[in-house]
């Protein structure tokens, strides 16, 4: 598999946070400015769009556990999960997908596969309370996902490229 | 793995269609008969358990294909695909595991898995259709899978057994 090299700009200078479509960010805003067909975000900073990730520890503890998560934030867990599978696939070429499903109640699991090959397989609880301390610590969550995805595709490329 | 012999009656004769637990019918049966807390079916029989995942073409095509498809059908869906993956884990004694997520509008996908190897990924449409001609063709379908599955982890029991 040919893995392109990321996209750094030419100075050497850090473009805005989700410039390189091969990071996990990248990847990440890419699919929020996607859902955004009227154009709403386009003056948008990608630290705002990306800031609706971002749940200090107080405001988690202050959100309940109880009866299912809202909407917004079930939307949000699988836009993370389809940005992980996007990096994968924009860093090999293969078609990574992401599944996941929240049963009630705010447990689930999250499943990345790639070919024959399980990428990525996570029990979820506490949905209601999906976020992440700063954009950094969003960034660090999605990048190990990221990781081990490749690391097991490197493993097993016969079996991510065989038809599922 | 140790795969236990189908349980078959001394004597010859069939049981009753759900009988063998081995088998992905009596996967089935056993699952639909599980969610039946209040024992309703107590006295029913295993083909009127399973009678209403049968559907004729006729009544198939009277099922209009727009908007999304109701709460009965996404659950008839589920079930089937847990007991592909229970008739699976009864016959390796692994935790095969499913997951079924249809987007709206009838299209989704299932996926069952095993360590790190995907035995199952279908894409699914029409999904308010969802039903098979008979029993018959309801357990051939089923057996199918179960097969597709089983042929996947002897060929690879390694991953198989790796944890996700």
């Amino acid at each position: 598999m040919a893995v392109p090299d990321r996209v750094v700009p030419a100075d050497g200078t850090a473009g805005p946070v989700g410039a390189d479509p091969q990071t996990f960010l990248g990847a990440l805003v890419s699919l929020m400015r996607a859902h955004d067909s009227y154009g709403v975000w386009d003056r948008k900073s990608d630290e705002t769009v990306l800031a609706r990730f971002v749940l200090s520890p107080e405001k988690r503890r202050a959100i309940p556990v109880t009866a299912d998560p809202d909407a917004a934030v079930l939307w949000r867990l699988d836009v993370f999960y389809t940005a992980v599978g996007l990096a994968v696939s924009r860093q090999t070429g293969l078609d990574a997908t992401s599944l996941v499903k929240v049963s009630g109640e705010g447990f689930g699991r999250a499943v990345i596969t790639v070919g024959i090959l399980v990428l990525v397989s996570r029990p979820l609880r506490d949905v209601h309370r999906f976020g992440f301390e700063s954009i950094e610590a969003l960034a660090s969550a999605g990048e190990a996902l990221v990781a081990t995805a490749l690391a097991r595709i490197y493993r097993f490329p016969a079996l991510a490229c065989e038809a599922g």
